[in-house]
């Protein structure tokens, strides 16, 4: 089991469609953490280290996928 | 079974990156198909129709989601 992090900042019109994106993800094999850095501003470095440079993003087996284009990390500070 | 399509261009750097993504999907619930427009340029009618603006691209339930950002659709006609 694998680890995946989905990190968004809760824009509305992304969250539905985002998070259906996380759920599409094969449950055998991975376990998705879901990431509301507007809300958990500690987490924004760590998301950083991985790689994240906007949300939403996935990271999965830790390689970032950065889906569509939100808003930017430093935005969020 | 619903039918994931994801779109791509060939670029080998996102190729192994994004396939990986795409496989990460629940395979009891999605079947992907993988389509490189560059050598099916018959398929860029379909993926505009989906929405696709940019590839790679994941269509999964007739919601397109753009990973990264690769090349303009516009690019590859």
């Amino acid at each position: 089991m694998s680890k995946a992090l989905f990190f968004h900042a809760g824009c509305p019109v992304c969250v539905s469609a985002e998070q259906q994106f996380a759920a599409a993800l094969d449950p055998a094999r991975y376990a998705v953490e879901v990431v509301h850095l507007g809300e958990q501003k500690s987490r924004i470095a760590e998301a950083e280290r991985l790689g994240v440079k906007s949300v939403p993003a996935l990271v999965i087996d830790g390689q970032p996928f950065h889906i569509n284009f939100g808003a930017a990390l430093a935005d969020l500070k």
